[in-house]
């Protein structure tokens, strides 16, 4: 892989497909054995080379953040497409032309009146949408609780208003404050149980329900059983990155995506090497922070990918990174680190960072680097 | 502005026109009665329509962070262009292919390594680069302090090796953690006097070093005195943001950037109003988070942009925005910020936001949305 990584100008975000591969399968064998379909979530990469080794590798549709990301893969050729953020009632235009267009796009809602306004916009459109129910299983962020007294209001809203109610889906967002087996397969089985609960809450009441969609990385990974549900959406999984390290879901060598730097000062006197990746390469994300083991604004390997351990990423301006070296290290650092050296990063959080760059550098197994571009923006 | 304003789809980066001129003209205006040439940092707005906006004030050529801000900016006919990162060698074929288009291209070192590796390259390719020495006034990041033996080694390898040496510059980039004007005015005066000092100490070892740049918004406008220097390189001040706010070098009427956003749900048990601006629109810049006043992840205000007095963006997931209010605050949140209404989100940085997204959405005073596109990636 060197000769071709030294023609890249830096900073670049690496991907290392072996790796994502790797990942890939991990993910697919496993929900493969859990008998349910994955729908990745694309939000992570937003970059269609990835996505379509997903789906080659067994994955079923996909799960989108954005609109643009369900537009750019319908174009592509993927026409099952959960959209799986609660719907403004203004994007439902944009929602009806992407279907006119024979895209199998669900949506998402989670109370009486956004689902009355997707009734009216169906209605008055004579569209029958794809509509899910967002489960909140464990406070983190939106859905409704299984005995909200609204959710089988909403289900009802939507089935006598003629829409197509798919199901329920969750997500356990708060599986990222945890890192030990025992509390993510316990908030794993949590997920589960509460989404199939809502489900069952809906049918219950005679309506049809026929899907449950649950789905975080650390939750997904952890689970040991998954009865009752019919898909698991994750995303980060396909690079992992230093936040899921330390959550405890894969190893250092899972890593695959990185940013690669060069070296172009140094402050002898603070130990600092400055590179030319600041937080407008690595993201601001800080998700470290909180965990067992902070690693500033990102872990530094060497250029061909070896952890340098206690090497960290500890400052970010705009275009540029400080890195320190782990106390007590005698290194001098200027005859280690040479300006115009090489070096590469591991991100706290492959999505954010991934978002800092138009494309990614892909390098495969032969050597080769292959130019994938990304979405940016809405 | 409204009429426009609705129809645009959310998340959206907003651009005050009127408040972007009243800030560049505040600067200028500034910069021309303390008698120095203002050479505008383009890292935060990455878009031409602004830059062309400072130069139309009266800026004198600009200043940028990666090379491909240079070549934008040149492709447009601004041809006085300095790169104000520490030039990595691998960059100085890039930077040479600049100058032979005819582009007056400054580099910046900081070190004799990297000299000699422009001298070494400059007189390989028989070209007179022209080249800053970045001083350290502050210990905040990269450069050489004034009485750094290697100040005058550097001068000297760069004018004995054949190279124009142009000046030394600085960035008193520790202004962001301070509050008061005395703590400014205190360091805008370091800032001078310390460039000032390391020109005058390249000077008397007989070497030339006409200009002497510095810069930071917070000090450019707190300085009282800038004898001495020639010219001032700052950025943020084109939008400010609430980091500038709580720096106390502007006003909530003359922040000029914020992100348009639509409610999408409600936890009305924890009082959350959930938008559609998360991270991915606001970036994870958490800049205010150690200032006198956490904005969260950025103020809240409402369509028209009237500032919600507490109302904060206190989460942030990828695309999920979580707005609180101040405690004690008795409003209904269905009711006064119902599912499909819009709010505007001033952010903490805006370097950080604007580089969410791929352009703004420029309001002009008589109510019209221009598009303008911004610079991504290296």
């Amino acid at each position: 892989m060197s000769a071709s990584l030294s023609s890249l100008d830096t900073p670049v975000a690496l991907l290392d497909v072996s790796r994502m591969q790797h990942n890939i399968q991990r993910m697919q064998q496993r929900m493969n054995e859990l008998g349910v379909r994955l729908r990745p979530h694309v939000k992570t990469s937003k970059c269609l080379p990835v996505i379509q080794a997903q789906i080659a590798a067994g994955a079923s549709g996909v799960t989108v953040s954005t609109l643009k990301e369900a537009e750019h893969c319908f174009a592509e050729g993927i026409d099952d497409v959960f959209y799986a953020v609660a719907i403004a009632p203004g994007k439902l235009e944009q929602a009806l032309r992407l279907r006119r267009k024979g895209c199998r796009l669900s949506i998402l809602t989670d109370s009486v009146t956004a689902a009355r306004a997707i009734v009216a916009f169906g209605q008055a459109h004579d569209e029958r949408f794809d509509v899910w129910i967002e489960i909140d299983c464990d406070g983190h962020r939106s859905g409704l609780t299984v005995d909200d007294p609204s959710l089988v209001e909403v289900a009802s809203t939507l089935v006598d208003g003629g829409m197509q109610l798919r199901g329920v889906m969750t997500h356990a967002g708060s599986s990222y404050d945890l890192d030990t087996p025992a509390a993510l397969q316990a908030l794993a089985e949590q997920e589960r149980r509460l989404c199939v609960s809502a489900a069952e809450r809906i049918r219950q009441a005679g309506l049809p329900c026929a899907d449950v969609s649950i789905g975080s990385t650390p939750t997904a990974l952890s689970a040991q059983s998954l009865h009752g549900v019919t898909e698991v959406r994750a995303g980060v999984y396909v690079f992992f990155d230093l936040v899921m390290h330390n959550i405890g879901v894969c190893q250092a060598d899972e890593l695959a995506l990185s940013v690669l730097t060069t070296v172009i000062g140094h402050q002898q006197d603070k130990g600092w090497i400055i590179v030319d990746a600041g937080w407008m390469a690595m993201s601001r994300d800080r998700g470290t922070q909180r965990q067992s083991e902070d690693f500033g604004y990102g872990q530094v390997c060497s250029e061909s990918g070896e952890w340098i351990d206690g090497a960290r990423v500890t400052g970010a301006n705009q275009e540029h990174g400080i890195i320190t070296l782990a106390a007590g290290s005698e290194a001098d650092i200027s005859e280690r680190f040479p300006i115009g050296s090489r070096l590469r990063i591991l991100p706290n959080h492959a999505c954010a960072t991934g978002a800092q760059f138009p494309d990614y550098h892909a390098c495969d197994s032969e050597g080769a680097i292959h130019t994938w571009s990304r979405l940016h923006g809405w």
